[in-house]
């Protein structure tokens, strides 16, 4: 299949290499020049903007851009893919933004004869490597079905999570609860060694009983617990903290535009970004924990 | 073998009747005479105090009381059980208390000469009545192997978790983290269900990726999401708000005694007092999720 | 002086009025022909649009709109303001919103050649009828000297902050520190009373020490302190609830724009949203105290 | 008047030197001996315990120590105070304790036929030497009348708060409500001067304005915004962090007590903990600002 794919960062990049292993054939777009070389060699077609990926003769374009900003211009700007784009083409928008502009911009795609899915991942740089990501989809039935076999190059987690923009809600929620939960971790964690306990024994009986998350689980925040886990490699890889802030960050913008509380999950963002403030965004985001540890 | 049974309350009582059915002989002491009679009926000796319990010829004796300073009341007391007990009768106390005053207890005992664990329980009345109680016991190696065939009468999964106290470190360690993560649960999917998404398919999503934790999965706050869950019957019956309430009051004295913040567990613990002040210390404490949701 | 004014609701009527009381020419918008028909009959002269009140004659424009994007629109929208004024009009904003957006506009005002000033206001709906407001003002000094006795026609306190921006920077930090302190007034008062305390006779001990602030001593939340609070009379009138959490929510806005945590704010606006969200946004923000109180 | 005074520390040794000055004559104890050598060089006779002032024929006795623990031992402990003193003798005790204990201190003492006061101070140490503290006090009018004269030789302003136990009740409300306006400010000022403003601008218009506070006043936690406060002097000298962090402690062991939430209060208690953590617990508490401000 011939794909339209948009933005080859750290994690675009080997999504776009993935499609590329499972024979399709790919047009790609990014503003850097390196990025887009790197793909070239690997066998894509460079394209000079977005709207030249449009008019490439492409049955299906991928997205994978930092922001809602970022998505509002390749989309909805002067020049910009809904513009040029022909009808029925399928638009697949893998960036992390809020519900309100995945649904603003599928809203205006759809007048525009263009059926479109926002199809947020998670599972990090590695997952993106190693083709293992989860998807969580919104939008129509029918276009997930044919958006299926194409993430499956990709990831081997696709779920669909209804209509327009509710892949961004499944993603928005499911971070929240993990921001939430990994600071709980840290706190359990600290306070049950700080009172005495071994913290592989403590994790234990925690994940045998009704404490257990995966925060606790698979990624518990204090050293040597997890094997091979951040914690246990100086915080370092992972997913970092200061990707956890921007996702709580949608998760407020989101519980603000719809008059919801989040009280802890408003702490978690701020102490994120006392955290990050502190110089700590680039560490893995188990490393809040060092806000409940003397440095030894 | 023959036992001495201190506190036949909603937890005590059912314990203690799954001893009596398991053959063993009990002599049994409480301050409510109901509760007393009701035990006899099922086969246990009536005995006239503590200490009398203690001088009643037991091997083991359990105790199973509301809050520290009865345990400190009934072990340490004038005519307390250690002034009483024989040396080497074994003591066990299910109590949730402080793991301070645990040790401090077991180290009385000790003195006299009697080993002690501390043995706190989770599960709630239903574990307490099926005899599928989880313990968490702190103490010495030997004693734990002494202990676990009396306490499998009683629970299915016996964990010994350290020395003296550590029993209760990590009950309150586990119920912090439980603590945090349910209100966590109540936010995700408020705010999830407030954004136009379904709450199973929010729920399904969360509890195959990083969000999952025992209060999403097993035990989710929003109705109809679990069958047979508190939520899905009003919130009655489980695991009251003002347990919860009592247990994060005893995790935050023990970070305050070691000089451990826990931020998250603070909040908690508040939003927990705030809806008991509200009327609702009596539901299950998943019922917190009301906090975050408009009365329909 | 011949005035444009734009948006003439609650706090934007009432200064109007005051401007013509002092004897200024007034050419009026506003899209609600009811609040443009009382303008009109208090001697102001109707406009069609903002471009209409643009092209008046008038020397100075002032704006009262609810929110970032009314500004974004009537001044940067098609046919705005700023397509149609003459240059060296001077523009006043005291609309309360983002210092960004106040930046924004100022600058594209300046490009066309109008000094412009944002200048949002304290005091209320009382202060506007009075003429007591206080302004904040952003701006260049020479055009907050020309802004000084008109708005002095308005309010009694008008406060030069720095340059454009800086006015909404003053309103959103003393915000973010009156909805915090009102909040802890809440918290100290209800805590003293339930320990056993008179309120009037805490909030004496308090106004005289370092617990000190407006929220205890002009505005105690606790009911027959401070006479003709909106705490003595039900909490009606006064500052609403949802007003203090829009204000709280420009702040969270502006602090995550500039990546600058703040931990209490941040829980003192969940605090008003769960606080709105039981219906009571409409009451006087110093309502918040029912959070702490079992009703009687 | 012949005095008893117990406890020369940081606070009760200047205190006991103000009454010296004003020519009573005192009986002291101390653990320490320099503390106390210090005291007899200065005109005062050594006791040689708590038991030893009680019976040296003095009228009134006024105690200074650092926590309940020892209050309950030096009055209520075996040979405490109150087995030794003479009825009649009035006993004041300055410590800062939680009212539950004041109040049973008192009563234990008025069955002895002995008044008691609870007069917990503030004005930490610079106070207690230029003797400009301030008494809330606790207890029957009468006894006030009594201890009026002799507390006004240590400071400034003796304030009646009523019934027993209400000067501790007075004194954590406040330092309650201190500690949260603190972090207000340090919220407000950071985030003010994060989006460009001055900050002795800043601070002028908020002290003129509702986010007014005696943080934001007298004891601004920015640098150099007040003169010769702790922001302005490196955050040494004042009021440590670390004692802001016990009367938090004390304030929310109290509403656990009383069943009463205290959201902000207990994360202000929780944020000076982790302060505390990072080795700050000496610095003044204004100096929690630096959890918002990036080290320069």
């Amino acid at each position: 299949m011939h794909i339209g794919f948009l933005g080859l960062g750290n994690m675009g990049g080997p999504m776009a290499r993935n499609l590329l292993k499972a024979g399709h054939q790919l047009s790609v777009f990014d503003l850097s020049p390196a990025a887009l070389a790197s793909l070239v060699e690997a066998g894509a077609q460079q394209a000079a903007s977005p709207a030249a990926v449009a008019q490439a003769g492409v049955e299906v374009i991928i997205s994978m851009l930092p922001a809602a900003a970022h998505v509002r211009q390749v989309y909805l700007g002067e020049d910009g893919l809904l513009s040029r784009v022909p009808a029925n083409v399928l638009l697949i928008d893998c960036s992390t933004i809020d519900p309100m502009t995945a649904r603003e911009v599928a809203a205006a795609a759809a007048s525009k004869g263009n059926p479109m899915l926002d199809a947020p991942v998670s599972g990090g740089t590695g997952g993106a490597a190693a083709g293992t990501l989860t998807f969580m989809v919104g939008g129509k039935e029918a276009d997930f079905r044919q958006a299926e076999p194409i993430l499956a190059a990709m990831g081997k987690n696709i779920v669909h999570c209804g209509d327009s923009g509710n892949g961004q809600v499944a993603k928005v929620a499911n971070n929240l609860l993990l921001g939430i939960s990994m600071i709980g971790a840290a706190e359990a964690m600290s306070l049950g060694v700080a009172l005495g306990m071994d913290a592989k024994v403590l994790a234990g009986v925690i994940n045998s009983s009704s404490g257990r998350c995966w925060s606790s689980e698979i990624y518990n925040p204090f050293p040597e617990v997890v094997e091979n886990s951040p914690a246990s490699r100086g915080y370092s890889g992972g997913f970092g903290a200061d990707l956890m802030l921007k996702d709580l960050g949608l998760a407020s913008e989101a519980a603000k535009q719809t008059r919801q509380p989040i009280i802890l999950g408003a702490v978690a963002q701020q102490l994120y970004q006392a955290f990050s403030l502190q110089g700590n965004g680039a560490l893995d985001f188990s490393a809040i924990i060092k806000l409940y540890r003397q440095e030894h």
